[in-house]
């Protein structure tokens, strides 16, 4: 996508110094800042530190790592799979990431591995920006179908999202964000309420940030907002990331989606999520019991981080000194809340049979 | 309530400096400060800019406003009026406060009216302690049938609370809080989930200082947290106030209430709501379509305050410039996700017959 004008992807390999450079989506929006990996750790620390995140996104980057991991020792690949699946626990991309790294280099001499788990780690990071065009493609057909149903197809379709599921959460062209950069280059008046998405704000940190970008005109709200926005009839739409969806069609996501969801289902406002087929975990049936919900430093929650009257950025302090604080990074969306699952493999409906069905389609 | 070991009201009238005295609500909890109201002036910028806030304790702060003016200007009373009715528009105890005035002083020849509308400011005062205290008797009750219902009465209950509604938001004691602050006197074991409540953080500012002052446990969460709370059985009880009760039984309250308690609906966990009768708009058929609700300045969502490293309080901004922001004062939610509001009269169904019957309750 394009930043002050010039295209970039989230994370690209860069031949001529051999290493994985990155958007350091930390410092957004108050700095555009490249950050260089050159080893394990060093992707380690991009995704554990949020440096890089989303779901797409982190599965690529961890992928990258694998290559930086096995070009410094070819022998340690145990080791680096076991440390970069650690880096985040929800999100099953990473896991799935890694297990493709793993079968593309099983067998081979360890002088040959390294290059193996960068070609993989290419093809993963072209294949996601292809798939992101898919998901956007399909979930263009629903805005179509929203648009027309409404009483004045002509006013802009207004979206409500949260958190960030935008071209800097994939290696290129956004989930959910996916379907509104095809609804404006298709000429389809959208406008996007943005949650800001507390606690590290990535609503307004990363996708006010990257609407603005792309010149899709969008407005900032607290997480607290929705569901009055929705019960004044000013949302058309709900539409999410995910970190993972179980077999029955129950959505991970960040903290505060379900809030949403809810609030979706009682205005009967559609809620869809959007992701890649990558990011069903055919492995969990019933994701309110079975995801394992990450938990993260308190600080986030007691201090946040912003950019003082001399611009510059510091963390300032939001609770007494003391307070006791949880932080609980996703929830979950049963699947009776979703109205469907826009995928590169087409929209589906959130239960099993369906998401059964995706496995076996073609792309 | 107790600060530091000492006594305070959140407001007071000063008999040897004539003044009325405040605690700046918007220095905490980062300093406790006290402001002097001298002028209707002074008395507009605080409820204005939200050194005194809750809806008991501004239309107390309104009386004494009305004082101050009348003090200056015996004759200025409309133009008072007016102002003071400006400063904040959802909550109805503010209207219902300086109509108890207008009242009091009508009639009165102008160098008697100062005085009255001191009198009723000190009688509403005092009538707010003790409604509080009565808030509190009556919720304990509910408090007490849930402890019992549950497998384990000797383990804490989980209390989750939006916004403050605690001491700060009265004169004393506290609405929603008043309750827990009686449950903690009887040894009934508490612990409260407190909503940070963005964007003005009075869970995380207010909430946690004032439950931290009178040593009640509890945990701070960000807005977007009480859906996975409440779906993993973290949550016995959501307690709120109110700005505005409708006679239908909505329930005006903090932006994000509407969504805590779509959540508690869909989780079985009780949802009341806790406020004098003065609360009750009985002149308001149904709060989703007929209550205003504040639209305030987008500053307090694109950026926020607090400490820090140093100790100093400053403001940082949150979103890139020229982010376009809304920014929603308070949410309805429908009585039908109210388990019952918890008053000074007792504790009633959120439904028309029961909250007209409580009007004619004597006290």
């Amino acid at each position: 996508m394009i930043v002050d004008g010039k295209h970039y992807q989230s994370i690209w390999y860069e031949a001529d110094s051999d290493s994985v450079r990155i958007i350091d989506q930390t410092r957004l929006p108050h700095e555009f800042s490249l950050v260089t990996l050159t080893t394990v750790a060093d992707a380690f620390t991009a995704i554990a530190g949020m440096q890089v995140r989303g779901a797409p996104l982190i599965g690529v980057a961890a992928a990258f790592g694998m290559y930086l991991a096995l070009r410094e020792n070819p022998l340690q690949t145990e080791d680096a799979l076991n440390l970069l699946a650690s880096s985040r626990p929800t999100a099953v991309n990473l896991r799935w990431a890694l297990n493709r790294v793993k079968r593309a280099i099983s067998g081979l001499p360890p002088d040959r591995r390294a290059r193996a788990a960068l070609e993989v780690a290419q093809a993963m990071a072209r294949e996601d920006v292809e798939s992101c065009r898919l998901i956007g493609m399909h979930g263009l057909e629903v805005l179509k179908a929203i648009q027309a149903s409404r009483a004045d197809p002509s006013a802009p379709l207004n979206i409500l999202t949260h958190c960030n599921a935008g071209w800097l959460a994939t290696v290129d062209g956004g989930t959910a964000l996916s379907v509104i950069y095809q609804a404006q280059a298709e000429g389809i008046p959208v406008h996007v309420w943005v949650d800001e998405t507390r606690p590290r704000n990535q609503g307004a940190s990363l996708t006010c940030w990257e609407l603005q970008q792309q010149q899709v005109p969008c407005t900032l709200v607290v997480d607290n907002a929705g569901g009055h926005l929705m019960q004044q009839g000013m949302v058309d739409l709900c539409l999410v990331g995910s970190d993972r969806v179980s077999t029955n069609g129950d959505v991970c996501n960040k903290i505060g989606t379900y809030l949403k969801a809810l609030a979706a289902h009682d205005n009967n406002v559609p809620f869809y999520a959007a992701m890649p087929v990558s990011t069903i975990d055919y492995g969990t049936a019933g994701g309110i019991r079975e995801i394992p919900i990450e938990q993260r430093d308190t600080a986030e929650v007691t201090s946040i981080t912003g950019r003082d009257a001399q611009g510059e950025v510091q963390c300032v302090a939001l609770a007494p000194e003391r307070t006791r604080a949880a932080n609980y990074g996703f929830d979950v969306t049963p699947a009776r809340l979703v109205s469907g699952l826009i995928t590169d493999r087409g929209v589906c409906a959130a239960e099993s049979t369906a998401i059964a069905g995706l496995r076996r389609t073609p792309v």
